[in-house]
């Protein structure tokens, strides 16, 4: 059964692909799985239906049968856990996969929320210019660790996995920032993972809603 | 084989159960397992025999024969994959109970975390005072959403959850703040998680460190 999922009508990052869609969608193109899109405004993103789906207003959601999810983290887990490609198949490779998962977003994305909400939520007060710099402090040590622990590898920890999608899709909210210029190792890293063909699939049909093209002809 | 974890030599909570080894120790406790602890004092965390188990320098970490995690949610997920009382065996519903588990620790923790960043990071600034009710209206947000939600059930989906387990110990970090004293529905539904003799038994456990005592007798 084709599963949909749930995107923003209108971009909020000018189709930068950094929606949590993007997420769902390179999933889906890593596994080789079709989906459809559902597009969602703001205003209804808050009304009862999609709250049905989604208790916080928020996209993506992905619904599959009688099965509907919301979360980027568990929507992209319950893919790589059904089909090939995100995940590998040791036991042990695979946890240590699922925890990069985790790390991304528990670890390595709150201070990158924080230097986001900064902007747009805080971005007109006094404190605000103030403040940037000891957030990039909390974003640097976690860069730092990461850089480290990165080392001259392709990926996180062997094989591509979901864990290596999540983490990229995280860094890449840093770009506008230019905090990842003074990572060699993890700008490569991110660059490397959009060059894989899935991501870019996934890139062009997200681009696609907002451009009106249509990236598979 | 019983799996090793890490948690903190001192508590920088006074050993009210909110460091991340509390989630290990009751998931550990839910499912019936039992475990080592190995103290780590906050030097030796960031040294590099901690750091080749967590790259970036905190606890809980999870060694289990040649398997090695760091990650909170990972490690719970991991427990409660392999054991039984952690997460339903339909499949669906196994899902939903993992998204609930993203939906804490990624929708859910980070304006909390932001509380405490703005309070022990950020407390002797000029603006901290102005901020608190931003932070607060954030969390709010959040907690609106999640008390509708919960309703008048006694877990998320059905029976409880690893989802609901990360749940409850994300929000038992509101309570200082008296923020859940505003949501009937959320603080008894954490209080009916911490009635659970699992619960119970974890945490008289991460108390033990502190006081010396041995729970287990």
């Amino acid at each position: 059964m084709t599963p949909t999922i749930t995107a923003f009508e209108s971009s909020p990052d000018r189709a930068q692909g950094l929606a949590r869609d993007m997420r769902v969608r390179w999933a889906l193109e890593e596994a080789g799985q079709p989906y459809e899109v559902r597009l969602v405004s703001f205003k209804a993103m808050k009304e009862p239906a999609h709250r049905a789906l989604h208790p916080f207003g928020q996209i993506p959601t992905y619904e599959e049968g009688e099965l509907a999810l919301f979360e980027s983290g568990a929507i992209v887990l319950h893919i790589a856990q059904r089909h090939a490609g995100l995940l590998p198949h040791d036991a042990n490779a695979r946890a240590r996969a699922v925890m990069w998962m985790f790390a991304a977003l528990n670890t390595v994305e709150p201070p990158i929320l924080e230097l986001q909400t900064a902007k747009f939520a805080e971005g007109d007060k006094p404190w605000s210019a103030e403040r940037l710099p000891l957030i990039k402090d909390r974003i640097r040590a976690r860069l730092d660790d990461l850089a480290v622990r990165l080392g001259d590898a392709d990926w996180l920890d062997g094989a591509f996995s979901a864990g290596d999608l999540m983490m990229v899709h995280t860094l890449q909210r840093l770009k506008p920032s230019g905090l990842l210029d003074d990572y060699p190792n993890l700008a490569a890293y991110v660059a490397r993972a959009e060059a894989r063909p899935a991501y870019r699939r996934a890139f062009a049909a997200q681009l696609a809603v907002f451009t009106g093209a249509h990236p598979a002809g």
